[in-house]
């Protein structure tokens, strides 16, 4: 399965599919290249050596990070900086990130800036960075005062998804992957809402064919978005669905603690809820969302510990900023967002309050 | 005076004249803009005080770094990452480099990567960054194993020349700027090259309206020929006139003992006799060439102990090397340039050897 990402001279094609890791022909448009491979600790163990196998060349480097979000540092991108130069990558050498969207992001930003800017191949082996990171062309490591800080937008020349790889994804990790997958339907595709409310067990058992179709999938309504925005000044937001809700449990819980999709996966369904409540989305589209994150193991509620204000506080919708107006994504129908800043403050703190767990209530 | 370095979308305009930084309207179009200062000491010194006078708001942030290529690294990189985010700086700020090429390649270089590329502004204070750095959009920084290694392509929003500021730059580095200055003349402008010959006193004298012209004309020429080759594949190697020799002096002698425009007029000097003896090229160009250059108070010889297979080694054309050919920045006529790698490396040979002082013969 394939899909080109169309974005004139800088298109480049998504190539999805089981066995990839292990077909000779998958990588040989790097033959003849010098190759540098990046990767972490936790991902090199399991698929270094079948990918080795299969580049047409032997990588003149291959830098092994450790595994977290923690390592997202110009450290770490100094350790690729270091042992590209010790091994005379030049402007026409390839870096290859193998691993989940920490090393998608630092790698992508290695190339942006190596020699002012080198090729990368990206091969996500989670699937969260297989529906995101695949699409978009955004690189960059955090700071410790702000996470993506420091970055680049630097487009790979290939993307190559082996569905292989998410057999060993912890499951709390296909589930988080899973939000972002549904998210897609949410916001752009009814049809896939509905196909995945069929498929979810196949996913869940992490079936190869079911996979590709719903990275496919995403990946074509990430690159649709992205089409329309490449500057990220309107409608790329709606990518943002849940995100703000999301982002304050995350923020509250400290980060790390839940996984980024799972406080999405709650963050949607308070922005579908709302704009049922707005009367812009029948009752029936609040229940399948609900049941379709229930059955992809997803959270619905935030933990029982948050309070409205803690949300607030986080949205920067506290008392504090009377004026305050926060810009929310919404779906105005099942498969269609739209963004707004007009929703009663009022209104979004009873559907915060309504998603908060009760004791005896715990999701 | 203004010229438009012309790049589509992102065109820009470079400003140039005396006393700029004493006039309100020069950053007139950074009103309502965040900003932040980046300097050196040495500069800082100078012309920070005139420039805070002159911008419409107050920078959010001035970070001064110590004076020198040796600090041209990712550790000074971090420290205006860091004062960027402590005084958090967003999309719509605006980076301003105030100094010579190293503030500048640095300021751009985190302008690019900062939160994935914000505007920068370009206030070069040498003469050398005035002609060279003004146009190409090249920015960076060093790695211990090369020099410019790490980088991105990021064209300033505005370029702003002060003629004012050449009076306080050494006279070895006016000189080693009008090295530069004169290479334009030589591959694409035999008039302005007559110009120079007429009016070399007036910029030594610092004349600020021969300066600005100067400068002017330069930028134009390489602005023209970056703009015919921005990816930097073929015809913008023209710009290198006189720099594989000139490098040579620089690698035996010691980065920093001669100034790279220094090394660069003594190389550029044996490029035009290498033309003259291949026929291309009158000899009085060659007289022509050694007299400005020497007006311009520049070396034209190479330093007395200095060996022939010094120059070969470091250009990689030594007896190891067998089928090692050079491409060379050569002269078919005054104003013209062409690149060749024909070159009987016995010519070479001679054209060398003849431009390395012998004892009492120092230039």
């Amino acid at each position: 399965m394939q899909l080109t990402v169309s974005l004139g001279e800088r298109s480049y094609p998504i190539h999805i599919g089981q066995d990839l890791l292990l077909a000779k022909q998958t990588f040989s448009f790097l033959k003849g290249r010098k190759l540098c491979v990046v990767s972490n600790t936790t991902v090199a163990d399991l698929y270094l050596a079948p990918l080795l196998a299969a580049l047409p060349e032997e990588p003149s480097c291959t830098v092994i990070l450790p595994d977290g979000e923690q390592y997202k540092t110009m450290h770490s991108l100094e350790q690729i900086f270091d042992q590209a130069l010790e091994s005379r990558l030049n402007r026409s050498s390839v870096m290859i990130a193998l691993g989940g969207g920490v090393i998608g992001d630092m790698t992508g930003f290695a190339a942006a800036c190596y020699q002012r800017g080198i090729d990368f191949v990206q091969v996500p082996t989670t699937l969260l960075s297989q529906v995101d990171s695949s699409v978009g062309g955004k690189t960059g490591i955090n700071h410790p005062l702000g996470k993506n800080m420091i970055g680049a937008f630097h487009q790979p020349i290939s993307v190559v998804i082996d569905t292989n790889t998410l057999r060993s994804l912890p499951d709390r990790e296909l589930a988080a992957g899973l939000a972002e997958v549904i998210k897609y339907g949410l916001i752009a595709d009814a049809d896939f809402f509905t196909w995945l409310e069929n498929n979810i067990e196949r996913l869940n058992e992490r079936d190869s064919e079911a996979l590709s179709y719903s990275i496919k999938r995403s990946c074509e309504v990430k690159a649709n978005v992205v089409a329309q925005d490449e500057t990220e000044g309107g409608i790329r937001a709606i990518l943002n669905l849940g995100h703000t809700f999301g982002h304050a449990i995350e923020a509250v819980q400290g980060y790390g603690k839940w996984l980024h999709g799972e406080a999405v996966a709650v963050g949607m369904l308070m922005a579908v809820e709302l704009s049922h409540r707005l009367g812009w989305l029948d009752a029936t589209v609040v229940g399948r969302t609900e049941r379709l994150l229930r059955n992809a193991k997803l959270p619905v509620l935030a933990p029982a510990d948050m309070t409205v204000q803690q949300f607030l506080s986080a949205m920067s919708l506290d008392k504090k900023n009377i004026h305050g107006k926060i810009r929310l994504v919404l779906l105005d129908k099942l498969g269609g967002a739209l963004i707004t800043e007009d929703v009663e403050p009022m209104l979004i703190e009873q559907v915060i309050d309504d998603h908060i767990a009760k004791p005896g209530n715990a999701c």
